[in-house]
């Protein structure tokens, strides 16, 4: 049983760390935010007897050795990058738990044959640098280091100067690194399981995404003086592609989500009709058939939107994923803790991305979920209860430790 | 006749101040460059033999003396401030078109009865400080000072404080002058003239308007676990409001406008389903009737809209006028000015709200329009031929010194 006094006083204090205006977090990745709850994160590792390895993509992983010097190491976290307006758990929980096993095991005295890595990954989030679960897609051989390290934020920075910036610029290459297995702890961001009143969820799949960013372009003019036949709102066509998506999420339920999160207008003033407008689309679906199928008729859509307007559009896919099916030996490991410690669980598929999803392609991998106040996520108000994230990690300590061998 | 190419020169110079980035003008209201537009107009007006008053909103009054001590001047301007992607000609040619009558008279000797009064207003656009035509609003008695001092930018500075700090803000009390008529020159900033092949606009008209800036607010969360039906996306709700305008306009049609042109969507990240979305809504037409019935369904429609999706709305009125009837006998001067100089010329409505609309309620008033290429305006690529700068230009001189008397 892990200290839930202990783990709960960590996500406290690392909420410290990147204050929001409303209770929770603004510690977005590569911020200097993000570098101090490193820091703050190093210190708490390397008191617990672990050693640090950085890739140079900023990837943490610190290393509680085993008794067999040969076997390949059992790695379990998550991020503590947030959304510029995110809660203290969403990714924190995950990293927090693992370093709490370590902890825990070091308490009991307790010697696994297989290591145990505890992993912070590089920008999860994907809000300043799109894709989401970019260092970890790398890792997973997905996306190239380059690549990744030419992303812009919005205000032109890229991904690599940014993390040289901030100091956390490894020297060990992405992707060297053999796993055992990879668990990942996270709050469910959903509502089935505080809903259904259920301790556990035990992720079997992961929903697949598409961020497809689309560049309509009309033509700025005058709203008072430019008659009705004349205009070229690209403000307008982004309205019809907002509807677009959310009715094609409509038609494919209860298996697809869809919405738009970022938006923006150009050049942004009352009194000027939009010459352009660059937002993001948000599809996903447990389904890949779904998912194609939503992008299509999205496309499509767009296609007959523009040519009734006579405006252009571009899309470009700026995060993609198929639907994940994780491990079955290590879900069936997640499950059989929740069973061992007489917790209620249910198979559940994850509605976010995660980096789980990523390392899932290179070695076994399973995910534990907690419930949340009202399936609230990616919100400052975003809550969890300390007997949540106790269950949570006790389910990750056995998962963990089973597969690590004593 | 006034000397087109020294107009021509004047306003190709004004244009190298807070240049744009597509060859138009980004000199918004208050900012360093406006500051430094005035100075370049104050030295050629100075020069023009005038005298400055400055009053305590930074409107701007250069006088040249009459014959008659006791009579009362004859005011000719427009505004210097653009829009941040505004074009070289929307404001500027009325003010630097007023100049260039001085210089004129100046070459000509010739000495009206009435004073003339070159005139520049701080804030036409309303874009950084809403609403558009803030202080010759004030100057009418439609605005309180004290209420335009106080309005806000998007970084929450006042203009009150942004005029101070520019070294703009005179002595003079706002409103003390008295006029007997008051003069603007103006591109159409509409496809009109261009279309018909017409000199000059007789403005009889102006379309009055509504700027209904909306909150809607929803609930932030996660783009992907967060199931459809338990949603309340305040970004897909200004969706709909925005197609509520544009259909709304469209039923109206061809008396009728609408459109949004400003948005901001909180916390605008590509996995969070928008919590907040501001925008102001732009409604106008030449038909008191028409505009508040279009409010009226505007307002109805919003509260549809947000009872079916949860979410909520305020709907503040940050900018109205109602249509404008300009005076006769100015209307006349400027019909006859065209007339005799034999330029072919036709009565318009103006589709924009100009300084012209506030004056005519305290002075009788008039407009002059020239054409514009493609009837482009708040656009860079705002473009006038040479000789169409000059027809104004003599319009307004014609029409002026008829009204001072020689
Ligand atoms: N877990 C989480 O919120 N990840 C961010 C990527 C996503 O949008 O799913
Ligand atoms: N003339 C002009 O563009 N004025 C700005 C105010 C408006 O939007 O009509």
């Amino acid at each position: 049983q892990i200290n839930s006094d202990r783990l709960w006083d960590s996500l406290m204090e690392m909420a410290k760390i990147g204050p929001g205006v409303a209770g929770g977090n603004n510690r977005q990745t590569l911020t200097d935010e993000d570098g101090e709850g490193r820091k703050l994160f190093q210190s708490w590792a390397e008191g617990a007897g672990m050693t640090m390895g950085v890739d140079t993509l900023g990837n943490m992983f610190f290393t509680r050795e085993g008794t067999d010097p040969d076997a390949l190491p059992v790695y379990v976290g998550s991020h503590l990058d947030t959304q510029p307006t995110g809660g203290k758990y969403d990714g924190v929980l995950g990293v927090l738990g693992a370093l709490e096993i370590v902890r825990t095991l070091n308490d009991l005295n307790i010697k696994t044959k297989h290591p145990i890595v505890v992993t912070n990954w590089t920008n999860e989030e994907g809000t300043r640098f799109a894709p989401a679960m970019l260092a970890s897609g790398v890792f997973a051989g997905v996306h190239e280091e380059d690549w990744a390290k030419a992303r812009t934020d919005a205000k032109g920075k890229t991904f690599g100067d940014e993390l040289a910036r901030i100091g956390w610029e490894g020297a060990e290459p992405v992707g060297a690194r053999k796993m055992k297995a990879f668990f990942e702890l996270h709050i469910e961001q959903g509502p089935i399981l505080e809903d259904e009143g259920i301790d556990i969820g035990v992720v079997t799949h992961g929903q697949g995404l598409y961020w497809l960013q689309v560049t309509l372009t009309g033509k700025e003019s005058h709203t008072g003086s430019t008659p009705m036949p004349k205009r070229r709102n690209a403000g307008l066509g982004m309205a019809r592609v907002t509807e677009l998506v959310h009715e094609t999420a409509m038609d494919f339920q209860p298996n697809a989500v869809g919405a738009i999160g970022h938006v923006e207008v150009y050049p942004n003033s009352r009194n000027i009709i939009p010459g352009k407008a660059v937002f993001t689309v948000d599809i996903r679906s447990p389904s890949k058939e779904t998912l194609e199928a939503m992008r299509e008729r999205i496309e499509d859509g767009i296609d007959t939107i523009i040519d009734a307007m006579d405006i252009a559009a571009e899309v470009e896919v700026v995060g993609h994923f198929d639907p994940v099916t994780f491990d079955s030996t290590c879900v069936k490991a997640v499950r059989d803790a929740a069973e061992r410690l007489g917790l209620s669980h249910t198979d559940i598929v994850s509605g976010a991305g995660h980096d789980a999803c990523w390392i899932n392609r290179i070695a076994p991998t399973a995910m534990v979920m907690c419930p949340c106040v009202d399936g609230l996520s990616h919100n400052e108000a975003e809550e969890i209860s300390k007997e949540w994230a106790q269950n949570g990690a006790n389910v990750l300590l056995h998962a963990v430790v089973e597969t690590a061998g004593v």
